[in-house]
Order: structure tokens, then C-alpha cells, then sequence
């Protein structure tokens, strides 16, 4: 047998005959096992805080409508036709209205990329960036989301510790020195500093100019992802750290949380030679991002009212947190978690001797689903922890959900003091095919 | 100055202070010469034999209309959100449709991903498969886009010999004999037999078993491209290669051609295994693929008579095929040139004595562009070779585009005559920040 065939152990392992010819990279592309239990959590009986799924059933029909015939009537041919591996130019010039909002000005239209959702833009960042073995520094725990496409290029991921101002700039520079003495290249820091998904912490203005002067003297790229910026409830966050660096950051945004994330349309705003190395890098994956949909969300920023469109977002996300807030009060007083001032996410602390991974099957046995903490952490952290999110179900729904998850808590609690350890139970469970990735946002 | 910062050399050689941080992949990105001299060629003077952009005008507005109004009454919340990363089983279900038609039936929902456009099936299935260094097989020439993305993982491309019947087995025997002689590891060929980019040739049907034969004996896998396999002039195609083996063929498909490229929908048909792996590269990469414009082309399918909506394609673009075949007879003669069954292009000869990327300045000064040979090889081969579009251009453009290259040629070889070597001309290009990438389709 010739070494170019596949082994048998290889072929009875794995019934894969592919399975010795992929890349070293794949090994790290790997379904994770909280991913099966999803299937079970997407029956309507179940109510999910675990998704990031944004309410877009209150987004007017009549608006899509509207910039959709627009589009047709005057560009037609051009939406249904390729376009460059930038993105349309009219798209690009309509965002600068949008970044302005969160203090990012003295943008040309020109620093912009458009991208298939940001996740494109951080597939790309990082295709661009790392070699197996390089270092990017994120936030503890971090989005899920991001850990994958970091671990799909080989890159080693290592979680900076964060309070409620976000990031701690000693323990950055720490890790940074540490990583280099090591003989470790540190190639960025990824950062969600507005209503971070999962823990929904804002960093503050301070700590921002603090983790922006670090990166500069010890030459690390920022990578600023801010697709929650301008849902926040009350205040806005502080102006995001593209406004103080053009130099050290590319900033992603995103409009599948103030628009439609099944338009998959998301930008990068870029320093001049990285965005030059991102527009090839664009075209590469996709040839050129989709022009129907770029016209679309043009036309859509064009006609309508799309500020007081995100307000009514942020009226009824602002309601679903008060609501959590106030059922966790209630139901679950002696725990700890986060109160967010904008965005989808809030984190929950719970006692040592509970696993939330092994507690889910319960949790869906009795009809409510939450994200255990361990995806958010690159480091098998995060058994204690979990992720919810009040972002699509409805108030009502969110306070049966809780008081459901008290039960289930307090159940696993009981069990735990009577019988002294934790045992899962519930209902088995299969990755369906037609799963959606909501838990991966 | 610590190892980490950017030496001054770096900086002053290439103004980018983020010149030492990139992935060593990255090196392989670069923008080809010959793209800054389309930004000429985009100007509406100039007739552009040059681009791959289908005919979209020809598609009427009515049924983009009427396949969104049905998705808005009927799926619009959904088309709206994320979805799975697998693609919509709504669009898979259709899609057998689809590939019936060349063959490939036996097929299930289940063997299908969805991409943004087949490129990005393209880049997925070389992120799961190439180490770099890894040898990827192709024709000879091949699409200068795939060459792009194989490079961007640091593949080995080797050219495999072909004639008007397609890709030579005992060429492809022998380059796989060879790299493993040396110790290389080929990890697939790839091909596009129906109607190639760029030369117009198909590959015939003793041909496709022979290769399969040999790629399956000696465990290589296949990546069958076919974006114009549908677009046949008098007969059909053979059945495509996924017709007679689903275990060591991924096929590629696309809704560009036959619909719009503005949409992004790509296909893909892979053995189980890899198809597994090319869900969670989607998600990795993009989350999930556009469910709007899912959901589009569904609707599209389910409502449209997309088979005589093809029929009206194939007329239009076996009448252009005629009409430039005929004006290369015409003004031309003593050239050879390629006489395609169907899809978008002819591949030229020219003199030895001519140098296709040297001449386009002039050929673009006489107000006709084309795509010089060398950006389909990956070894600097086809100096004097070029592509010739006939797909956007009307008749009467392709005869005058035929007229003036053959005044461009002609002028050439008569400058050449009298002093005895090639002679650039015409004016300087930069490229262009709008410049759309369809010279590289």
C-alpha cells in the first residue's frame, strides 16, 4: 500500500477516506458538543435565552419593501450584476453616517471595506494575520463566535482578565511581556468593547485611552468588533477606540443587529495598507460581497427613518433586560450577573459546584435553554458560568424562562446537597441538520 | 528597538507599520499588473472583450420581483435572520433539481452546502485541505480567481497538459508520479470540464473516465467546477464526473450564470465527511450564507420557468459565440483560437513574437481590451495567449471589439517587422478604488 492511501486504521476510525488528506487547521474546526443539545432547545415549547438572535419581527416589512423597489427601479442590473471587492461606493459612503455616531470621523469612504457579515471581516483579519502558534489576546470570556474562526487558523488564543470597566490594562501588559519572553508574537488584541457579547460589559472611556496607549508603545493591532455600539438602553457607550486611533485599529461593524443579519452585511474600516491587503483577501474568498444586498441596505439607509428605527430597538431591548434583571432578582437573588446598558447578553456567575454544560439537558428537559459559559473561553474555563440573552424572546417568555431556570438551578442545587456532586439528567441529544449557528452569535 | 516594533527598514520600504505582523500566507496576495489596466477598460468607450460578467439584463426585473414578493409574504422574518450553516433545506431541495440536469441525481438535501457564490466553496475546501507546500493539480490554463485562492494557502499549483478534448490522463498519471517521487503531497485536481475558464474547452466523456480512474486508483480528489455547464449552445455537455462517483468528486455549482452573480449563491455536493467539515468552515467564516438571498433564488425556482430562462441565456450567448467567431475568421485568420460549445470564452494564439500583457495598454488606447494569458498560469506561462469574452458585450460590440484587436495585432506585428522586437504603448493605468473585480471571473 502506498503511503498516499489512507491507512486502514485511518478508514475504520473515522469512515472518513478523506481523513489523512486535510489540512493541519482542520483539526481545530470541531462541533461542539453544547451545539447537539441545540437542536432539543430549538422546539417552541423550549424558551431559549441561549441565542443571538435579534428581534427582527420588528423591523417593518414595509421598509425592506420600500428599498427594495427602489433599488430595482434605479439599479437594476448593477444589484443583480458583481461588484468590486471593496463594495459599492454609495454603501460605504452611507456607514460614514453610521460610525459617526459612536465619534468615528475623519473617515473617507475609501478606508472602507463591506464585508458578508463582520464575521467575514474577522475570518479575514485573521487569514491575514496569523501563522500557527501566533498569539490574540481577548477579553475573558469572549464571543464564541470569534474563538473559532481564531482556532481555524491555528492561532493561540490567550483570555486578558476584565472587570465591570472591561479589559485590565496591567494584566494586558502582563501577557504581552510574558507571551514575548516567551518567544511567543503577539499579532492583536480582539476586543468587544461595548455591551460585550457574552458578559454585556462596557469598557469604560478610561480604560479604553488606557488599552489604546499600551497597544501603540508595544506595537499590538486592536481589533475593535462593535456590532451592539448603538443598541444601548439609556447613555451611549463611550466614543469606541477608532475615534482616538486610525493607526492601530480596525474596527468592525456590523448591520445584522440594527438591520437584518440575514442580509449578511458587515464593514471593516481599516488602516490604508491593511485594507488594500483586506480587499484582495475579500476577493479571494467571494470575489466581491453581494451588490444585490449592499443596494439594499443603501437604499434602506437612504429612505428611511433608520435612527428612529434602531430607537424603537433599543425601546424593546432596553424593556427585555429590565425584565431579566427584575426575574433574576426575584427568582434566582442568591446568584451574580451582570447588568448591561446596552446590547443582547447578560453573564451569570453560578455556585462552584454546578457545571452549566452538564446542567443543560436538564435545563431543556424542563423547557428553558441558556449557553453554558465553557464556549466563551478558548481554556476550558467557564463551567460555572452561563451566557442569557434577552434579546428575541418577549418579556412574558423571558420571566417564565428564568423562573424555569430557578427551578432547574435550585433542583440541581438540592440534588448536589442531598447526594453530594452534580448530576446531569435529561433528554440525550443529536445536532439536527437544519440547526441555525444562533448559538454561535 | 524590541523585535516586536517594525524596523525602520520595513517602515520606510513599505509605509506600513504592520509589514512585519502578517501571515506568511499573506505574501501570496498580491494585486496582478494587469488588474490596473481595467480601470481603463471600464470606460464605456472602450469595448471590453475582458470580463466574465454575464448578460443580467436579460434576465427580466419582473421575476426578482415577483420571487421577493413571495419570500416577503411568506418567509419574511426568516429570510431576514441567521440561519444554518448548512444553507436553507427549502434551496437544497431545488437544487437537485438543478444538478439532474447534468447527471447528478441520487443526490440528497443532505449532501448539499450552500456558499456565498461557489468562490467561497473554493476557498473553503482549500482552507480544509491545503498544508502549505501541498500540490493542487489544474488545467492548463485555469481560472485565474481559483489560482488566487489556491495561492493565498500556499498551495503548489501544477498545469496539467490538455487538448480540445480536456485534460491529458497521462499527463496528470505522470505530474502525480512525479510530485510524489519528490516527496510532495498532491491533495486534489481541479477542474472545470464543461465550457472552461478560460479556453472554452470541454472535456469529453471518455476523458472524465479516464480521469476519474486514475484519481480514484490513486487517491486523489476531484473538485469539479461547473458554472456553465448549463450554458451549452447546441448539445449538452457530458454528464458531469459527480455523475459517476460521489466519493472522491466535490462538486462545485453556482446560481451566477443561469441567475445573478449580485446574489452570492454558490453550491456545493460533497461525500459526507467533507461536507461536515464545510458547514462548520462556513461558520467559521460567515456564520451562515445569506438566507435572504437564499430564500430569493428559491422562490425564483419555485415560481420562475427557470429552464426557459436559461434557453433565453444559451440563445443569446451561442449568437455572440458566432459573432466573435465569425469576426476572428474575418479580421484575424491567421490566429488560432478556441471554438467553444457554450459558456463565455474563446482562448487565442497569438505570434510568439507577441506579448499579451505588454500589448493591452495599446489594445486599450485603440478602445479594446481582453485578458492577457499569463494571469490563467501560475508559472508565467501565456505570454502570447489571451481570453476573449463574448458573454456581456452585444454583436455588433464584438464585431467592433474583434475589429479593433486586429488592428492593435496586426500594428503589432508590423512594428515588430520593422524594428525587430515588441513595443509597448498606450497610456499608464493606475487601478481604480471602484474597479470591479470581473477580470478575475
Amino acid at each position: 500500500m502506498s503511503a498516499h492511501e489512507p491507512t486502514e486504521t485511518h478508514r475504520g476510525r473515522t469512515l472518513d477516506p478523506w481523513y489523512s488528506s486535510y489540512a493541519t487547521r482542520t483539526k481545530g474546526l470541531t462541533v461542539s458538543e453544547v451545539r447537539a443539545l441545540f437542536a432539543v432547545a430549538s422546539r417552541p415549547e423550549v424558551v431559549s435565552l441561549a441565542g443571538g438572535s435579534p428581534f427582527v419581527e420588528a423591523l417593518p416589512a414595509e421598509l425592506i419593501r420600500q428599498a427594495f423597489d427602489r433599488m430595482m427601479l434605479e439599479h437594476g442590473p448593477e444589484a443583480l450584476q458583481y461588484g468590486g471587492g471593496q463594495g459599492i461606493p454609495q454603501l460605504r459612503e452611507k456607514i460614514l453616517e453610521l460610525v459617526a455616531i459612536e465619534g468615528v470621523t475623519g473617515v473617507s469612504p475609501d478606508d472602507i471595506v463591506t464585508t458578508t457579515g463582520s464575521q467575514h471581516a474577522l475570518d479575514l483579519v485573521t487569514k491575514l494575520f496569523i501563522d500557527p502558534g501566533d498569539v490574540i489576546l481577548c477579553e475573558s470570556p469572549s464571543y464564541v463566535g470569534a474563538l473559532g474562526t481564531f482556532k481555524s487558523y491555528e492561532a493561540a488564543i490567550d483570555h486578558i482578565e476584565m472587570d465591570d470597566e472591561g479589559l485590565d490594562p496591567r494584566a494586558l501588559e502582563r501577557a504581552i511581556r510574558e507571551h514575548r519572553a516567551a518567544g511567543r508574537t503577539v499579532k492583536f488584541l480582539y476586543t468587544i468593547p461595548n455591551f460585550n457579547n457574552p458578559t454585556g460589559v462596557t469598557m469604560s472611556a478610561e480604560r479604553r485611552r488606557e488599552i489604546l496607549e499600551i497597544c501603540v508603545r508595544e506595537h499590538v493591532l486592536i481589533l475593535e468588533d462593535n456590532p451592539y455600539g448603538l443598541l444601548y438602553f439609556d447613555e451611549p457607550a463611550p466614543d469606541s477606540i477608532r475615534a482616538m486611533d486610525a493607526e492601530h485599529v480596525v474596527y468592525l461593524g456590523s448591520f445584522s443587529k440594527i438591520l437584518s443579519p440575514g442580509v449578511r452585511v458587515g464593514f471593516v474600516i481599516a488602516p490604508h495598507a491593511i485594507r488594500e491587503k483586506l480587499i484582495l483577501a475579500v476577493e479571494s474568498s467571494i470575489l466581491s460581497p453581494s451588490t444585490f444586498n449592499q443596494w439594499l441596505v443603501t437604499e434602506y439607509l437612504s429612505a428611511s427613518d433608520w435612527r428612529a428605527q434602531i430607537d424603537t430597538y433599543r425601546g424593546i431591548y432596553a424593556e427585555r433586560c429590565t425584565t431579566m434583571m427584575d426575574a433574576l432578582d426575584e427568582h434566582l437573588p442568591q446568584l451574580s450577573w451582570t447588568r448591561p446598558n446596552g446590547g443582547f447578553f447578560t453573564w451569570v456567575q453560578l455556585p462552584d459546584s454546578l457545571d452549566s454544560k452538564q446542567m443543560l439537558p436538564r435545563a431543556t428537559s424542563e423547557l428553558v435553554a441558556y449557553t453554558p459559559g465553557t464556549g466563551f473561553y478558548a481554556d476550558g474555563r467557564g463551567r460555572n458560568e452561563m451566557r442569557l440573552s434577552f434579546c428575541l424572546p418577549t418579556p412574558e417568555r423571558i420571566r417564565l424562562g428564568v423562573r424555569r431556570l430557578a427551578n432547574v438551578i435550585n433542583g440541581e442545587l438540592e440534588l448536589i446537597e442531598t447526594f453530594g456532586g452534580a448530576v446531569a439528567g435529561g433528554p440525550s441529544a443529536r445536532r439536527g441538520t437544519e440547526q441555525a449557528p444562533s448559538d454561535l452569535v
